[in-house]
């Protein structure tokens, strides 16, 4: 089955690496769904009585090696790591959310901000997507059909809490709640722990450099 | 982008007529999800500690003239009747989980009964779809990104009621709980009420005849 982008989601976060792992962990990170050619504003109508959508949408970053072969499993490594294990244990990569699966799609349920049908544009909230992620479906998040609130989760019980401090050697940006939300998560690979190395983030177009000793993220510089 | 089915399901109804039209409104409807080939069973492992799954499936029945055209939106109709408003209104295709969406992607959480990894299937409860419908993703449901059971739900805020008494002027199949369920929904069109009308509904494999007065339905025969 082919299919194809109907939006391109634009967000301020344009790599893997400091994008939130799941929707809702930076619930205030702002984005925008933006329609392609040959949407018609009526599309959306009804939608405002709904606050929030799913999103079904491409894992556009994964390298194309990862889905080769002919069959849908092959090339795809049945067991993944999780990053919320830390690294260390495996899952079977249907008990998991990872991008490396046998179709590369995404689910994401992000909170309405506004609607522009005219213009073609959701803003939305919380979604845990790389800027120009390609969308390929949106549908009304349904509660009596979509929540769950009682299931189990696996290893994903908890919501994972903010759990660095985030502190601004230099001054520019400190205000900026979204993204100080994004570095208290802690964007380093679970398996890396140490004070000397400094990581780069790219955040609306700057560069965000900042090193983690213990519980503290210091951000070095802003360029 | 190709997206190719990892597994089908299989379940007692094979046409959409009679279908629930979302999951979990026949919660306790049984069916298998069964992987294709080059499935691995360790792709399932961890699954277990989940109590429900979300499946990414194709409208499989939808007419191949239903998705025509180069562009996205080509052939595809801005507004639909959703039937949950009686077939009257009409909603934009994107504030509904219409199967006639420009790309004809499916979603739905079940709960899971069982799991055999062992043989590549996966027993599971409340589905709403056709039997042989092809699947193209599996996610574990994580209650912390998935459920927000507070969202305002525009036009579906209810659970659809079951608002028909069922009784069997044939004595066969009587006591099948599920068969009363999915009867008691009411498969008709919202704009269809004439008693004298006699439908046939395709459940495991037999032709359940019936008709519909006020709020009874009765059926007629099962072959």
């Amino acid at each position: 089955m082919e299919i194809k982008p109907i939006a391109f989601y634009h967000g301020p976060l344009s790599e893997k690496f400091g994008t939130p792992r799941q929707a809702g962990i930076v619930p205030d990170l702002p984005g925008t769904v933006e329609f392609c050619e040959g949407y018609e504003p009526a599309m959306l109508d009804g939608l405002e009585g709904f606050d929030y959508i799913w999103l079904i949408w491409g894992f556009s970053l994964n390298r194309p090696s990862d889905a080769a072969g002919d069959g849908p499993f092959e090339g795809v490594a049945s067991k993944v790591r999780p990053p919320r294990l830390g690294g260390n244990e495996k899952m079977g990569v249907f008990a998991t959310r990872s991008p490396y699966r046998p179709n590369p799609l995404g689910l994401s349920s992000v909170r309405i901000a506004s609607i522009d049908a005219a213009s073609g544009q959701i803003k939305v909230l919380g979604a845990d997507l790389v800027d120009g992620t390609p969308i390929f479906d949106i549908k009304p998040y349904i509660v009596y059909a979509d929540s769950h609130p009682e299931a189990r989760s696996g290893f994903a019980k908890e919501r994972p809490e903010a759990r660095l401090k985030v502190v601004f050697a230099c001054h520019e940006d400190a205000t900026d709640k979204t993204l100080r939300q994004i570095l208290a998560q802690d964007p380093r690979p679970a398996y890396q722990d140490d004070p000397t190395r400094i990581y780069g983030l790219s955040y609306n177009g700057k560069n965000i450099r900042f090193r983690v000793e213990e519980d503290v993220l210091t951000v070095i510089s802003i360029d």
